[in-house]
């Protein structure tokens, strides 16, 4: 392991980090709440920090690929230990709960322990929310620009999924395509920004909700999420936004090359948008026909949960644990799977779930055609065996750290359906779960020790597990490396 | 598909099934409880209609593997519809009811809709547990004996992980390993019925619940199934057999032919011992440091639970439903995972949790050397990828049915942990689930749609899917036969 490369980019991002205080900074001086000097404090903590690391001389610039991931996995965790800071110094909050909620932050989860979000200063309402951002931000430059040159075994998904912006000559370098991500990601939040003051959001909670959604988070502004933003502009709104952001970015270069056949083809956005569909038309059937309200107005809702739930925001405008136990179960299961790889969003991905369905199709036409060589194809393209086995071995994960940790929340008391969601909505980066971790509750009772396993779990679903890869693979790998 | 060698065997079965109506006859006769009109009825019925098919003139004797894989299936359907007739005919119950019920038996699940059994004949309630008996043999010949000769697609892990009956050249055949199956069954049976006697239960008692172990069933002759049969000896007498009950029968030819080496080195048999004690000891101190009961009898009950719900018999002797979150979460993981393949038990099984560990492990070992030939072993004989796959998709087809089976029983109504344990019991053929269908609770209250699909999931849990495959693979493959 390169420490001292390491230790450079971790002062780099703390550096990054805290210039996105400034914002926080202006509004706490603006509302004169207080929070100035602990801002101001925090703000010197990470430069002192940060320069103080970019002065580690490094003899190379080559990270071996596991010790990217390990350096990518240590990005959020530093940028979570001193973004938690301003919280900690700035209100009444113990460290643990000021790290659980910057982690669900960073990690776009949106899951909260705090109870009266509205009684916080707006300067730290909106830190929490850049955190969000910066987040969603920061997957999107791992997943489609950096993991695809790390390459490592089975990941190559995300290669395969995105050739728009990685396979161009002209955009092969990470730089390049981080630089056209930056320029969409500000497109996205400027738009809804606007649509959201059309709507007639106060500007505040525009900017809050703004960061939210396109961070695919969800943390809002108001204590009971967007429940009191009643009518129909501001949720239809956020439903496109929400998928949109669910959807992968590549899509987005791919408009912007006019490869509209592209995109149609792409079976990944297809599926994901008929997953949608047909989840948004059960719910809304089954809720009309329980009497729920007006069809519009059960539209609205079921389309609204059915798209935060899927985009992995978690944002609430109903209290959706009082639907029908299929309305609910359906929302379950939209939680494991989650949204389009290479997008903001979290969960097991589309992706997989497509590649997993097109194997059981393969193992069938086996018993019929035993000798047959049949490949899995993807937009045309043949998945490798090796990458099929790769995604079969990331849900094995997921299920094994599934299983074990649904166990230990059990310790803590809670029921099995709030124990089950509560590490669902966790590794997928939900946000509210069911039961004592529902939409009308929060994470605010557990004690410590599961308010640090709840932040490990949130770290482990973001990064997809490449945290455990990198870091109990017994050797390094040394032969291949990557100029960054 | 050859019809007429196919009514030939259903013709065949249900002469068998008629005699195994004698003993219920018999003590119909003896207790003169009105069944025996109906008995005589059902077994005229029988062997009528068996005689008739196998009537049905045969030009070959050859079938295709995946026809052979249908028949089997088919075979369990016939059984249950005509064994459907002697609860039917004799009982106040419904046709549905009796199917289930019969259904329930024969594969070994032990779910009931009925709630005063002890009301019942006493030939009924033999019959009802011959089910169970029958069903378990049923299965030993099928995956030991003829699944390694049918031989699809990547189900070649029940010969890899059988060689002791299979491999040798003498039991070669297949009605020799038969054979040899049907002498260990009644070894095992007639023990545990001599030792349920010298613990003092009754004869017919101690015959049901013999019935019940041996098939992994878990009907009961009680009400309360074992709740009533207090002190020590009778329940660990039980947790021994459903053990013994729970591991590869193949391990019993190993112990006849003093390979004690193979059987310690056999990886499922260990893996599955291993999950049995720590499931135990887990369970044993959470119930404990609750302030269960003493040290003696949480030790009782936590083994008895653990090994009825492992081996997916599904007896009761405590209402687990009333333990602490953590202990009711590790038996619904057993009752997920199940006992060893080759058993009578059903459930995921042992040796697929192994390979989809090894699979785990050697993606994580190939993220640092990429390129190393890496194949997985089973006993030290490597598992090729295919199989490997096989398993894959056998996991990805039971997700996919279970995760759809939750949704269509959460129409009826019933909570989410009702639904979820309803579907995997169900599929595991274990019995009780948790909630609406936990433990002093069954199936009665759903409506007939639901019992149907049950009955469904039941068989498809049973047969491990391959009916499915039989039906669904658009085309028969007619290259390789079967020589029955």
């Amino acid at each position: 392991m390169n420490y001292s490369i390491t230790a450079k980019i971790m002062g780099v991002i703390l550096i990054v980090e805290s210039l996105f205080l400034l914002p926080p900074l202006g509004l706490a001086l603006l509302d004169q709440d207080g929070t100035v000097t602990g801002i101001l404090m925090v703000m010197a903590i990470m430069l002192a920090v940060g320069f103080g690391a970019t002065k580690i001389s490094a003899k190379d610039l080559v990270v071996a690929p596991l010790d990217g991931l390990l350096i990518v996995s240590l990005a959020w965790v530093v940028a979570s230990i001193f973004g938690a800071l301003p919280m900690f110094l700035c209100t009444k909050m113990s460290y643990v709960d000021s790290f659980f909620e910057i982690v669900s932050g960073f990690t776009t989860t949106g899951s909260s322990v705090i109870n009266d979000i509205e009684s916080f200063p707006r300067s730290i309402i909106l830190w929490r929310s850049t955190a969000h951002w910066l987040g969603g931000m920061g997957i999107l430059v791992f997943t489609i620009s950096l993991l695809p040159k790390l390459g490592v075994g089975g990941f190559q998904i995300f290669k395969a999924e995105s050739p728009g912006p990685v396979a161009g000559k002209i955009e092969s370098t990470v730089s390049q395509t981080a630089k056209r991500l930056y320029s969409i990601y500000m497109v996205i939040t400027l738009s809804l920004f606007v649509f959201l003051l059309i709507g007639g959001m106060k500007p505040f909670d525009a900017i809050i909700q703004t960061l939210g959604v396109v961070g695919t988070g969800g943390f809002s502004s108001k204590n009971d999420s967007i429940t009191g933003f009643t009518g129909y502009m501001i949720p239809v709104t956020m439903v496109i936004f929400m998928v949109i952001c669910g959807t992968n970015f590549a899509v987005y270069y791919q408009i912007y090359h006019k490869k509209f056949k592209d995109i149609i083809q792409n079976e990944e956005v297809r599926f994901y948008l008929t997953l949608f569909f047909v989840a948004f038309l059960l719910i809304t059937a089954n809720l009309y026909f329980s009497g729920y309200n007006t069809l519009a107005m059960t539209a609205r809702d079921a389309s609204f949960q059915v798209s935060s739930i899927m985009s992995t925001s978690g944002f609430v405008n109903a209290d959706y644990d009082l639907w029908p136990s299929f309305s609910r179960y359906v929302l379950l299961v939209l939680m494991f799977i989650g949204s389009c790889a290479g997008s903001t969003a979290g969960g097991i991905k589309i992706i997989r779930i497509v590649v997993l369905f097109k194997l059981i199709k393969r193992e069938i036409q086996k018993v019929v055609h035993p000798k047959a060589v049949l490949p899995i194809t993807i937009n045309g393209k043949i998945v490798p065996d090796e990458v099929v086995m790769g995604i079969n071995s990331y849900l094995g994960i997921y299920l094994t750290i599934f299983v074990l940790s649904i166990g230990f929340i059990t310790l803590s008391g809670v029921d099995l359906v709030s124990a089950l969601s509560s590490v669902a909505t966790m590794l997928s980066n939900v946000g509210p779960g069911f039961g004592q971790v529902g939409p009308t509750n929060n994470f605010a009772n557990f004690s410590p020790i599961y308010k640090l396993y709840f932040s490990f779990l949130m770290l482990l679903g973001r990064l997809e597990f490449f945290t455990i890869l990198a870091i109990i693979a017994p050797k390094r790998r040394k032969k291949r490396f990557v100029r960054l």
